[in-house]
């Protein structure tokens, strides 16, 4: 049973990291997962939101959003719509948190980050490529707040990388594609740190509740596979 | 290191379902987890969305919501701020999906049944309590449709039962309350089918992140808890 | 003529108060009027909305809602609407308005008290039945003001009630339920204060127009069901 | 103690009704109470709102709005502020119930009329001259399409005025200016046939609350000033 | 080929400024081009918007709608729509952009002036009246500010008139009514100083592009245009 | 005087369009004006707003907007501010016009093409960029419309492109940058035709007024650029 692109199922597909994409942003990453091409930009702004002010700690935050033509079929614009869907809030709080996890804010001092991770054109697996390349816009938009406000410590204590998986027809695979995830039984996002742990497992059943055993294969082949996005990361932040 | 409310790492709060607690919805069910209080209305109603009319199969969703006061400190109300807040929009996503996984859709017909899970008093594990109450009422309304369409075959092919699970200072523990779930470095929300098998696993590392051998013994403590529910809820229907 | 639930033109359907129905609020209540059943919190907040500040001066202020299925059909939930709807604004007004009317803004000092008022079940009298209950929210959360901030005076200068009032088919009755006021020729909410006084008289023609004869046996009926309301606001608060 | 402007306290400020002030509306009046500016026009649709089709019946309705600078400070038009106030909502609710007390909906046919009242200048007052200049606009409304249609009846089925009495200290006095509106301690709006039978009678105590002897004092004075207006309206439309 | 309302190319409707029409503003107009009607107030506030403080120098902005009924066929509030359309927006910025255009904002202080201009009947025309009619009322409110702050140098400049012109089979002409704006090949709005310089010239073609002569045809015809404009304002301010 | 970056007055910045930048669209460019970058999407859909059905013509609309980090400084979402801009609305309905200027709507058919100019990086004149790159997306639209439909006549009647000018200091220059814009006295924009014709021209005094001999040199300079941005459009299309 081949896949759709003739990948084997642990195979990624071709990921490329244009960095500093952006020229105002103080980091920018233009992130490619195959046909799902992400523009991700980090900005730095002093202050933090009024519920942290007065605690000497930094705060990291994201908002993810589609082009409306990024799509197959052409969507709304959820600014002419006047509100923000579900799943748009829900993959922006998931991106957040995912980063969150590798921050160290008394470091970071009473700044914030802002990533945007805007999708340009999506072909499945869009939340995963955002985390990946977020990270990178985050990293040179954290070596740019260092050095400007001459940080003691890195307030980076880690790398952050992200991948989807499911199982087709009984067969788990790696970075599924949109024609993959639409038939999916299984489809699960998992966000590992660049040591292998786990930061976060959204596993769900999409026709039939899955067991033990396929929650395993799952876990296995998504860390072997942000293990992979772990070391292009490396690469593009050492171009 | 006891538990705030001297219970073991293993054991539920006290869970009492209230089975028809409302006069006009076709199902409803008052759940408590301690002193997590959910009230669960099912409404049907003829005809489905747009965008599923004619294909001859039903649907079903939910929408969460807190009362402003149902937490410590008053929160705003939605209707007031004029938009949904993004883990509203969140928690009801996976309420719905979470019901979803056990419906067998051809078999329901053209129908709609909305589960409105509404908080009015919360003490952690609001959306766990909201799943496995919404349940109860979609059991009810599914039986009242059945007989007023008299549909041949029962849409429900399984019960859904939820819980939550983390680890506080190294220590797994079953159904946090809030004190706990504020201070768990790792958090776990599973759903469970009555036949123990997985339809959401949505685990978080709040502080660090967490290892295989951590996100295994939660998945063991979250079957358990799900199993002693889904008895819970067979009492209650069964009432 | 009998009424559909048997009682007599000036009785009152079956009133129950639950004092301290919820945890965290500082005043709380679960009023029944019959199946009506509106759950009132009040919450006190230290300081005063914007255009108060420096007066010396509190605040208290209401909202109410409905939960979608409170209703026989279910309705949609402003939240999801993106705005609130006239009748919601409307009534939180008018709650808002009866119980500013026996506070002593100066023997408050620069606090806030709300009154949320959520119908949890709808069979008319909502409105009245919510000004009731929240009487008795905000008398316990005055007390709890009055001891934490050790105010010498008692803002409360008196209590509130308030019930609906109608003719139907040329007769006057006390307390309608959802059937009758849905026929009612005329309708009238009437608040009242523990001393017999008139806060707050709205009467509105739904068929034809009323006479003054009407209005006065509308108004003395409703000032004997408020006497018998405060009777058992007084018990509740006592207990 | 002499009024702000002179007047007796059972005087009309000087009312005129500048009939047909709009060029496109189906009827409309510019009316003035004293320094209070409201033009109504009246628009006639064919077709009602989604709940009546079918009904064979018609459909009347209110919107009342101020501009932003009719009154004293400048106000934040509701338009950019992008929700409606509770006020706004509260009287274009009381317009609009005032009005179809006198329609015959029958006889209109599916048909909708939308009243719009829209404050110039405000001087105290603008909801009850609303209310008296709709009816005139409305009237000629009605005329136009009786005419174009063919109705076989008068949908009108009676006049409508209205007019606000306040009680300053001690003082009972008809058709308040907003000097007198802010210190009046009880304060009513009254909405009446031309019959001089009551459709909408709305008192509240705004200082103190107020008994049976004041209550009917100020429906007295609401009675005879409305039977004035009566008397300009039916001068306007013989016009 | 004559104008529906027999004017030569060359001339403007008739042309009334009603000063002060308003009580409370600081300045107003009704202005009238032909049936065309706007209501224009301007609000004197002390401070100015967030990004300008602590500059010294004041701001005036504008705020244009239109009444529901103040066009041929009823159009929907956008207080009740809940969001402001493209061309009120696009007008409200070119009101306030061309009046800006006279302004000395450091001889103005740190005060805003806002005109309000409401369209009370719509024939074409309106976003030239209400600059023109804007003007008048700025200018007294200007005055106002001058007196009551004891300015030392008057903050305007000059003054503003605008008007529009386009082509109709092939031929120029001044001040558009409705019916000729809606078969316009070119339609241009020209914003020209009382000494007859440009502030704004926006020109589209709305069937047909439109060569440099026909364009500077209209530019000719609107500086005259705006000249008698002129003329009829410094009358108005005059008396 | 010389230009910031070194260009002569009358001389384009480099633009580049790379077309079909999208695998979805039916017709796209990232368009490059220096360092603008605006990627432009056509999205061909069956059918016409509800205004235009049953007339046989088809409808060519325009959403224009910025990410939140394609300027120095992040700008709030407006989806997430929940609503658009003035200045969002303005360019919208100007990329729509101008687009519509060169379409033949009868033999176009019923069917919508959607231009979506999203700027992913802005440096001055992103309106203009986003009309012509947006005119190469709908040629290829065009394109793809006309063969799957089987079109007879090409709705297409020329070509579109749109440049800025404006003066600095005295001096007319062509295609300013942001910093020349933000010093700029006048600002103009225009849209010409391949043939060199006027669908839109748009000046603004941003200092002072400007005169008819100013107007007269920007207009020539604005020619001149456009017909080398139809050069270039050809060369892309013709590609």
């Amino acid at each position: 049973m081949a896949r759709p692109d003739g990948r084997t199922p642990k195979q990624l597909r071709p990921v490329t990291i244009s960095r500093n994409w952006l020229r105002h942003a103080e980091g920018s990453a233009l992130i490619e997962f195959g046909d799902t091409r992400v523009l991700c930009a980090a900005s730095v702004e002093d202050g933090v939101p009024r519920w942290r002010r007065g605690t000497g700690e930094g705060w990291v935050t994201a908002e993810y959003a589609m082009l409306p033509r990024s799509t197959d079929t052409r969507g709304a614009r959820e600014s002419v719509k006047g509100k923000i869907g579900g799943r748009t809030h829900e993959i922006s709080r998931l991106v957040g948190r995912s980063l969150r996890a590798v921050i160290d804010f008394k470091a970071m001092g009473e700044h914030t980050i802002t990533l945007d991770c805007d999708v340009l054109q999506a072909d499945g697996g869009t939340r995963t490529a955002a985390i990946t390349g977020a990270y990178v816009a985050l990293a040179d938009a954290m070596k740019h707040l260092r050095k400007k406000r001459n940080l003691k410590r890195n307030p980076l204590t880690g790398s952050v990388a992200a991948v989807s998986v499911g199982i087709i027809q009984g067969q788990p695979r790696l970075d599924l594609n949109y024609l993959e995830d639409s038939v999916a039984q299984t489809d699960m996002n998992v966000v590992v740190t660049g040591e292998g742990e786990f930061i976060e497992v959204q596993g769900t059943a999409e026709g039939a509740p899955f067991d033990r055993a396929g929650l395993d294969q799952l876990l296995d082949l998504a860390v072997g596979g942000c293990a992979e996005l772990t070391e292009i990361q490396k690469k593009a932040l050492a171009g």
